[in-house]
């Protein structure tokens, strides 16, 4: 996978790109990664990138030129690239848009800073909008960072088997259980018996009702979208009543 | 504000400490950032920081005693930190709590990476547990820039005033109306005639509805938080029936 970045601030991305699952993917050349400063295909002598808002208004918002003139060179590399605004108006972004995504060959993020984009960029350049949550960022860089770490995880071969044995939350639709490790007593606070019993019977039911506590007590949401057991559903009534 | 970061890869945040808000914070005496690698607190000759999981399964836990370790060591700098630790399971991000956490003095964020935490860290040493959404990361790093750039934006005297005034979404309830800038026909792609009209009252009402058009089509969640207009209902009453 090939995954370009459209940025303003492309020192931003190097201690990213360079650590971490990035690396990794890029050392076992599953993904490559580059951070490319749009100002460079800006047109005129000051290679002004923005401009002011027809219509009047505070901000300035970003030209067209300098962004389709970009990905249009990008393309050349790949056919058929994603091209992904980071933007507070995009689809809010899940794990399903990562899985979807990590299917793709060439993702190209745009990512605007303090500036809006000018609407021909999104109604003709781009081909998804992403949000990655309800919150002001002061650009779209730590978006697009987050989008690549998530769908380059996915890639077959990114991830050891050691990591990816690690029980994601929201690929079993229910939280994780608590985990403990040694020592078992740390300045008085205590691992709870059952998991020191050796009785895997009894710690797989544990974690199993922690899993569905947490997920009942934390996100309730989340229990609407999977299958309950009928003795779960009996479990989480005798909470609420408890309660 | 302090901001300190506790991670086994404190150099993935070289690049972005060092610009963008991040660095006109701290060049203003607004803010200072650390990233600390918590692995220097570990005990023993070889600075192990994970061991396996009370009760089997496969991944392994990050011990207590280097994050506890560290965590006291940092709050001899300052009293009362709000220490956070970056996680799926956590109250999902939003707006306000930005705002809440930007009226800290010190914040610790607390990063794993593959490994899960152990629990005991999440009942006794940390005071908030946050997910910036529904998606798998490799570790809390990302989390911890993100949620870092949405709080020092918000710091009195961080933001120029040229900034600040370009509208964010969110903060208004809806979504931004389209932006243009010139030039008025790009590639054919032209710019609505409202904007190049010079009369600012059609302006002004063409993007109040344009951005509840927006809203409505994309987030009518968003909808639900605000108290619109009867002139708003009907337009959007006016659209359902079109659509």
């Amino acid at each position: 996978m090939k995954i370009d970045v459209l940025t303003l601030f492309p020192e931003m991305f190097e201690g990213v790109f360079s650590a971490s699952i990035m690396k990794k993917a890029a050392d076992k050349g599953k993904a490559t990664f580059r951070a490319v400063n749009f100002r460079d295909y800006a047109e005129g002598k000051h290679k002004v990138v923005d401009d002011y808002p027809y219509g009047g208004g505070a901000g300035m918002v970003l030209k067209p030129q300098p962004l389709f003139d970009a990905v249009d060179d990008l393309k050349k590399t790949a056919e058929n690239p994603r091209v992904i605004l980071m933007c507070p108006q995009g689809e809010r972004y899940t794990q399903q848009k990562a899985e979807e995504l990590s299917k793709e060959e060439h993702l190209i993020f745009l990512c605007g800073h303090y500036e809006g984009y000018d609407e021909r960029v999104r109604q003709h350049l781009v081909t998804d909008e992403i949000s990655i949550g309800d919150y002001v960022l002061t650009g779209g860089e730590l978006g697009a960072m987050v989008v690549a770490d998530s769908v380059v995880r996915l890639l077959p071969g990114v991830l050891g088997n050691e990591d990816s044995a690690v029980k994601d939350s929201f690929s079993s639709g229910l939280l994780e259980h608590p985990h403990y490790t040694r020592p078992a007593d740390f300045r008085g606070m205590k691992v709870p018996d059952v998991l020191l019993s050796g009785n895997h019977k009894h710690i797989d039911e544990w974690r199993r009702e922690e899993s569905l506590k947490r997920t009942w007590e934390r996100r309730p949401d989340l229990l609407e979208l999977i299958e309950l057991t009928k003795e779960e559903q009996q479990q989480i009534d005798s909470w609420k009543i408890r309660k």
